[in-house]
């Protein structure tokens, strides 16, 4: 057997986890050499025989060594070190055990939420964030195209500049300087939806060990974009006004973050807005502590204020704004169109991500966009939109703050499509879930948008696909759903708490 | 000043640049902590007063640290270690200095070429290896269009599901079988392009520092993805039959590899086909060596061979082989349609890596494309195409078999749009390809296809967007410019060496 078996001990006094000692042991070992790349473990029955251990908890230490390919399994071979001391190094590092298994537990809660729902037209749907298909301009977005079609021929199917077809770009440009964004054409970058606008800016200038700061809760594809670059992901608490200023500074101490991804408009999921003051620390920060701030601007058309929305782009006086813009909440999701407003810093990262990413977004479509922009067919629709979802956002507003049971809380927000729910902790969201979904309504739980350690207590309502008349029934419903479970829930804790069960 | 400074020592008789010594000893003593994060380097005149050199070479040793984030600069306080050990290791492997400069150097190949090309309507454009405009089945796309449209209204601009609409992916399930390709409608990702298709292979299986195998040359834009993760990049060099086997099998086997990328069908840029032999013992490499097969077919339609084109992925009886199909060539580049089938173990990632990237690809353009294949017009336009090709082939072939000078050799391919070239290694490809600019003539220098060393004496002519007419006038031309470079590299190289000029 090797000698340096003699090297892994336990400690019995640790709070730490066998297996996680030996693993940890085993982890140092490869890292400083002393096992290196072809060497083979000893067998699981001698690990556990020198540890005085049963099997079980030395197979959990290889598994979590083999997960993180420190080591390789071969069949009727035994555990062999992998391909030597670097890439031990550096797997262990992009994804140690603490982020591996964040990473694992957070894409199982959003798997098994989103697996099992089936959408009908009888449906109360306060899950979907993206209007439904009747709310979608069809008939005007046909004409653009067929305008397209007839003026440009071949060349709308043609590859398109990578940054995006000049013309739309200098739409979008007057677009954004509605906005209050000064830009020039150079800077705007076209993209195939705001997801890919995430993930451009991650590809680009996150690599794999560079810190990135969210708020908490937040947007969960933006989590997944950071993850796929190993990236070291923290979360900030919101407060009502915007992130919480002083763990955002004592973070960005500590961490040296390459990037803030923040939503400081109708924040998903909790629909809150920064004040400017808020927007404007946050900026002095991103100079001070040498960051890049990604502001993702999914929604601002949609006030209900009577005050202009504000943009963090449009206070950015550094030049360390990275803006992007969805076309997929007031218009069509399906188009996957969105852009970027880039600081010049970052251009050329960027686009060298789009290239290799898909070249392109379609030309046709960025045609037919940009068409369907400059005949003023976007204004009108957003009038309609805007109306529509005015209606329910009042009545829903007026429902939640009369029906929901004492206890529940909610923030009036001052625009956008969400309502943000916190519950009393003694409501397991999961089960409200489940028994919501037997009656044919659907939320987003809490938990999705969180990056660790999930609060079950909390929901998110959305108005974009949900129907006027079925507000009424759908808060109803939910509703006696809570109060259900406060009777369920509560007293089952109360009981189990006096036995001081401590599996609760 | 630092007591360390005394480790940092010089070697006179080595080859090795002073800064690079420098630079690999600072950053030694940082991986193996005698430096840690938060010391001050000493000053660049400090550091240069010690080793009794210039201050511009302690600047580039110190710039390059700072390029793999080792060591940051702050203005007027000097250069400081970065972020602890973990981080420096690192970045250290995952870009290491070596990787770093090929990666540079590789960028900034493909950007001097490709930033300077104007197209007009007179350019002889052998660049381009996508149709032009005017092959575009446009009114058979418009009509298909117009179909889903009045079928699907608003539905057809709502989310999709991210692996592709259901009724696409059985069209294209059995447009595979007819190339011999057995799959499920499960097995089938669509994605936005082949590009993407290769990106979401490099995020979903590739991680930082993994090892990546690819022909030498190849397709510069799956560099890009295969770089944009920090891969190991390694290029094995093609013969006449496909990829050079013994050289394979080595560097899997000294380098473990992740993934080989493959064209096995008129490859980009060679037009070389493998031999079915050689394909089925790279499948049994895949398996001795356990790698998996990235398999572009961005051509195989296009075959002007007797034979059916037999693709890996027909052969994949270890279930290694993802296969990316392209509609770029044969169809329209700007739809930006592609897709891939997938080996079960391989599908739940790549899904992932396709939810992160952009979600899903445009729905309605994937139902434009399922009422267009299903139509009958793929058919029609494939005869239309194929017919048009085989015209310019087949006087290419001709033109180029009696026009090249001497000592220009080529391999007709089987089929494909594309002819490789090699020239005498006194041709200076830069030279040729300026002065062929110049009379508004284009082609894809050799140069652009290799991963390191690049070969300057290649070029790749492609058929795909030069019209019939001006092939004649085209080769004439670009024969008689090889000519010219041929009488003026020469002899001024001969003239050089003999007085053994290091420049040179």
């Amino acid at each position: 057997m090797a000698n340096w078996i003699n090297q892994i001990t336990l400690n019995d006094h640790s709070t730490e986890h066998r297996y996680m000692q030996i693993y940890r042991q085993l982890k140092e070992l490869i890292i400083v050499g002393g096992i290196v790349h072809g060497d083979r473990l000893p067998s699981v029955r001698q690990m556990a025989a020198h540890l005085n251990l049963n099997t079980v908890t030395v197979v959990k230490a290889y598994d979590l060594l083999e997960r993180e390919k420190l080591v390789v399994k071969r069949t009727g071979s035994g555990t062999y070190v992998n391909d030597g001391k670097r890439t031990a190094l550096l797997t262990g590092i992009a994804e140690d055990e603490w982020d591996q298994e964040s990473i694992q537990l957070f894409r199982q809660q959003q798997q098994s939420f989103q697996r099992t729902v089936v959408i009908t037209p009888d449906t109360i749907n306060f899950a979907s964030a993206t209007p439904s298909p009747d709310l979608f301009p069809v008939d005007d977005f046909k004409q653009a195209l067929l305008t397209v079609l007839d003026r440009d021929q071949g060349y709308a199917f043609g590859y398109q500049d990578p940054q995006g077809y000049q013309p739309l770009r200098e739409a979008v440009r007057q677009q954004a300087s509605l906005a209050g964004i000064r830009s020039e054409t150079d800077d705007i970058l076209v993209v195939s939806g705001a997801q890919q606008g995430i993930d451009l800016v991650a590809k680009g200038l996150v690599y794999p060990g560079d810190t990135v700061l969210i708020e908490r809760p937040s947007y969960g594809g933006a989590m997944q974009a950071f993850f796929s670059r190993s990236a070291r992901v923290t979360d900030i608490p919101l407060e009502s006004d915007g992130i919480h200023l002083e763990l955002l500074e004592k973070a960005a101490k500590e961490t040296r973050p390459q990037l803030l991804y923040v939503m400081p408009n109708f924040q998903n999921p909790t629909g809150i807005s920064y004040t400017r003051e808020k927007m404007e620390q946050i900026i002095m920060l991103s100079e001070k502590y040498d960051f890049m701030i990604l502001e993702d601007d999914y929604l601002n058309e949609l006030s209900f204020h009577h005050q202009p929305v504000t943009t963090l782009k449009s206070l950015d006086r550094y030049d360390r704004v990275i803006y992007i813009k969805s076309f997929s909440k007031m218009f069509m999701p399906g188009l996957r169109l969105g852009y970027l407003i880039v600081p010049r810093t970052a251009t050329q990262k960027l686009l060298a991500a789009k290239q290799s990413s898909d070249i392109s977004t379609s030309g046709l479509l960025q045609r037919a966009l940009e068409q369907y922009l400059i005949s003023g067919a976007w204004e009108r629709n957003l009038d309609v939109l805007t109306g529509e979802y005015r209606k329910r956002f009042d009545l829903m507003n007026q429902l939640l703050s009369n029906q929901l049971p004492e206890g529940v809380h909610f923030q009036t927000p001052t625009g956008g499509l969400n309502f943000w729910l916190q519950m009393p902790r003694e409501i397991n969201g999961q089960m409200l879930y489940e028994s919501a979904l037997e009656r044919n309504l659907v939320f987003a739980p809490g938990r999705l948008f969180f990056l660790r350690d999930p609060e079950d207590n909390c929901l998110r309502l959305s108005i974009a696909a949900v129907k006027l008349q079925q507000l009424t029934s759908g808060i109803r419903l939910l509703s006696g759903l809570m109060n259900l479970r406060l009777r369920l829930d509560r007293p089952m804790k109360d009981v189990l708490s006096r036995y001081q069960d401590p599996i609760l």
